[in-house]
């Protein structure tokens, strides 16, 4: 049903532009190349760097790039780690999106990884393949970059499994009107999109005329009278909750944009906020109703218990996948449950399908004010973050994470890899302002190196403050070379590499002794050095092998305001694991011996 | 056609197995794991290393493979990496297969660009994802690694465009029987295939019977009456071309199996032979009727005379795609060739589809015997490896190439990365037994240095001589952390990482002076030592900045027999490109403007 919908909206969206180019039509018509109307595009939409890696067929198009005064080529070492980077890129620039460019076949199937994981979790990315040009795709030489069988489609067909739209600007008469499709698509449902942009097209001449209508994040209109119908219901639910309600806030907000109106409903009723791991952030921790990260068994006991014993839960954007809800712990019945979705709403066990909650939440709060006196006589917990006090003067997990805690500042970036680094970082509150970036839903180990060059770039551009990553040896090793990328552009990210031996969170969840977990030891603090800092002027590189060391380094003020990229080696037992994570991999195990049984 | 062949074929295979298996029905079956099933029948095609990144869907099975006596686990840096080395390694080891196992979703697209590069050039390997447990497979839970949307196929389909078989463990009724259907489209076809492997299928008994069977490569028959006609109208064409004829040989010679059939023919016919860049060192290279690479126009003008001037082409396993081809400047009209594949062979105008070269050739070869005296006649130039005098200390390409040439040694592996090094190293004839590994085809950055880790194991398991590795410095950077993977493993590759600032291929085909062809420069030297070799114990690295030092460090008989891991600095021109890289971009821009003409 969902499908047709949104098909039908981008049919709306496409006939609107059609009918207001029409409209302009005689207004003046400037000419100008394919490669200049999709640029322009992509800079209203507030983009200033493309990522990616040059090959024959996509160097046509970079000559435009490289040539643009506002959009920067950021020029990776390989094609999935800048998919990556315009995936870290797109989640630290609201409203914007990242642009990836590769080159046909070889370029293209390298980035898959990254556009899937930009599908999975929700990011809108564009990923720009340059191909054979117009005639080559219909005669179909046996090129180089093929699969040597004529079957020049494969890469398209393998794109169409984790993108949402895809073209091929076959001609110059659609080509415009493709070029807005799929960037409407990519804003408007916050996935990744795919473009087939032949070597031949990139300098045809096509109108501007359309490039005055600016791109809109058109939304399905909510049914008004099932809007009504549906809020009513929601005020019934929460007297009956005699306003003990809890909000819980997921990775949807952030991703279909509703932070402001969550913000304002948060505001008008004073009810307790909570967050799952993938929508941490999304609300200022340092807010005074925020009360910590649930994660159904998992949690903090303090905040299972205030969250699960609430008469009504809002979920508002939820993603209930495994890590993200603790396995799927939640002790919440459906009965205490309203769910507000991106295109639908559940309230009970009543589906109120096209009922999108960008539009009713403005209308949610004001008709939820009148709660407020007693929602705000509702305890909210603050966590608190306590550095404990241990006998022992090795780094340890559980002093770790609270310990860098205290580093954080305002607007700080912060970055967490998949693994130790993803599950340590939940039990520490964050500073105001800042945005935690990670990738727990599809958890591609590597991922985190190239977002955070996109995160940077991002963030320079935001005016945001450092950008800190936190990544563990053996996922360093799988995309390493994109640190070279940050060097080059004088961004100055902090990144913290927990040296412990090999894959941490993959011995919790199986082979805790197996030497297919174990990694070889690299000698990280030469890394930065040996890939692009050749005078060791640009960069600083520490080891840390305990608190002392720690310590002394988190309170340098130099350090913490190096301006410059700086990475801490920080030494950590193999087989010391996070609470968090500890719990999650038991979990994990029982909830695949359960699943074995039921079926 | 050929299609519903092979498909048949299969089938019969398949048929002869069962049937093979009922009749040791009742004389003896030990019940052994499905894992175990898989591993004996990867042993028995003499795979001896075994490639991935370890994840919580594959650990299961990885246990097996880290306790298996005979087969090791590699553990590689990325994905992509491993698959990469599966395809080195399976092209240095006639008859065996690579193998690289990756976990669900995340790890088996990182990998994919690497199987689409064994696909389009005929390499066989097995890629084996890890997957949920059967029962999570039909709940489709939201998992990590997932798309989040429950469509636990799209990985299948991705894989499903880049292999020739796929099979889904599902139970373990069929699991042998699917496990040996696709190995013997593996083998028997030279391609990729894809095994989904659940987490609680691993370990299920299976019956060990059908491990009696082994796997052969079984090809179609050809028709009897139709070979006989096809042998009688190639003799009939030889006479006519009064045994003017020159052999040339090309990649699916090698891919196809027929190695030994052509060697036979050629020796009981004494024509003379010639290569393509792709067939390089299919032949020996100074076997004396062997007379150098024919490129269509890039050839040297001897060959391409000699080659174009015969009055018939007995070509061999063509793959003419447009690198392989000179970009197809091949001047030779069909009525002067006959050409034989594995599945069909062209005499003149006319094709005779399911007519395979393996049976065929020892019917052709004596068949021919009586041409040789004639033949014998015909002159061969053998190419010639002389270092160019020149007035510059400079290493400039035209220099290097043969003064590497003089280096090489009996048995020496040979691997050079698309770009440069794949055109330069064309115009070096190489001694005896040496061979030669590219990707000329597919020609995916980064492709070599996951190569050289497989050939170097393969290159081991078989007792050859030194793995020598050409690659630009643009090209390392996709790639570079599996270096550490072969210090890891005591590999002793000799690598010439030639620094010439940036993507040379590129400019000569576009944007010669773009910025997005350069890259950034690193310490070349330091990579070794940063990326696992911490106390300098088990590599050594040099720079050589001209001709004198390039001279000394070649001439050095410690350099020669290192038994170390070596990696060797060139510092070479950023514009100097060798000959046939710079006829082939002129050729390449000639082509696309023609054939956009053409339409």
């Amino acid at each position: 049903m969902q499908a047709t919908l949104t098909d039908l909206q981008s049919e709306v969206t496409r006939l609107r532009h059609e009918l207001q180019s029409l409209a302009l039509e005689h207004k003046g018509d400037e000419q100008i190349t394919v490669a200049d109307y999709l640029l322009t595009r992509l800079e209203q939409l507030g983009v200033s760097s493309i990522f990616g890696v040059p090959g024959d067929f996509n160097m046509p198009f970079l000559d435009y790039v490289e040539d643009h005064p506002t959009i920067k080529w950021i020029g990776n070492c390989n094609e999935l780690n800048a998919a990556y980077a315009a995936d870290g890129y797109a989640r630290v620039k609201p409203h914007s999106i990242g642009v990836v460019v590769t080159t046909f076949g070889v370029g293209e199937l390298s980035a898959i990884n990254g556009i899937a994981g930009a599908f999975s979790e929700m990011v809108p990315v564009l990923h720009i393949a340059g191909v054979p040009s117009t005639t080559q795709l219909k005669t179909r030489p046996l090129l180089h970059h093929t699969l040597g069988d004529a079957r020049f489609d494969v890469f398209t067909k393998a794109a169409e499994q984790v993108t949402i739209s895809q073209a091929m600007l076959a001609n110059k008469v659609q080509a415009t009107a493709e070029i807005d499709r799929i960037l409407t698509d990519c804003v408007s449902r916050a996935r990744p999109v795919y473009l087939s942009l032949p070597t031949d097209m990139v300098s045809e001449k096509v109108s501007s005329k359309r490039l005055k209508i600016p791109l809109s994040r058109i939304l399905p209109p909510n049914n008004p009278d099932v809007e009504e119908f549906v809020l009513d219901e929601i005020i019934k639910v929460v007297h009956e909750a005699e306003s003990n309600v809890v909000v819980l806030v997921d990775a949807c907000v952030s991703r279909h944009d509703v932070k402001d109106e969550v913000k304002d409903l948060l505001t008008a009723t004073h009810f307790p906020v909570y967050s799952t791991p993938m929508g941490k952030t999304t609300i200022d921790e340092e807010y005074d109703r925020y009360g910590g990260i649930y994660i159904g068994s998992i949690s903090d006991p303090v905040i299972k218990e205030r969250v699960e014993s609430a008469n009504l839960i809002l979920s508002i954007g939820a993603l209930k996948s495994d890590f993200n809800t603790g396995m799927f712990t939640y002790r919440i019945p459906t009965t205490h449950t309203i769910e507000l979705h991106a295109d639908h709403v559940l309230v009970r066990h009543a589906h109120f399908p096209k009922i999108g909650m960008k539009q009713l939440l403005p209308k949610l709060t004001s008709r939820l004010r009148d709660f407020r006196c007693q929602a705000s006589e509702l305890v909210v917990s603050k966590p608190k973050l306590e550095v404990p006090v241990e006998q022992t003067n090795d780094i340890t997990q559980s002093y770790f994470w609270p310990r860098v805690g205290k580093f954080f500042r305002k607007k700080d970036v912060i970055v967490t890899e998949t693994g130790t680094s993803n599950f340590g970082i939940l039990d520490v509150p964050l500073p105001e302002q800042t945005i935690f970036v990670s990738q727990i839903l599809y958890g591609s180990i590597g991922w985190a190196v190239g977002s955070t060059l996109g995160a940077a770039l991002a963030a320079r551009d935001r005016g945001l403050g450092r950008v800190i990553l936190f990544i563990g040896d053996g996922s360093m090793q799988l995309t390493v070379q994109e640190l070279s990328t940050m060097t080059r552009h004088g961004l100055t990210p902090i990144i913290f590499l927990i040296n412990n031996s090999g894959y941490n969170i993959e011995r919790n969840l199986h082979g805790m002794n197996r030497k297919y977990n174990d990694i070889v030891d690299w000698k990280w603090t030469s890394l930065l050095t040996t890939l692009g800092d050749l005078n060791g002027t640009l960069s600083m590189s520490y080891t840390v092998r305990n608190k002392s060391e720690l310590e002394k380094l988190l309170d340098d003020p130099q350090f913490a305001n190096a301006g410059k990229i700086q990475l801490v080696e920080v030494i950590m037992d193999k087989y010391d694991t996070p609470r968090a994570l500890k719990m999650a991999a038991e979990l994990s195990t029982k909830y695949a011996e359960k699943s074995a049984k039921q079926f």
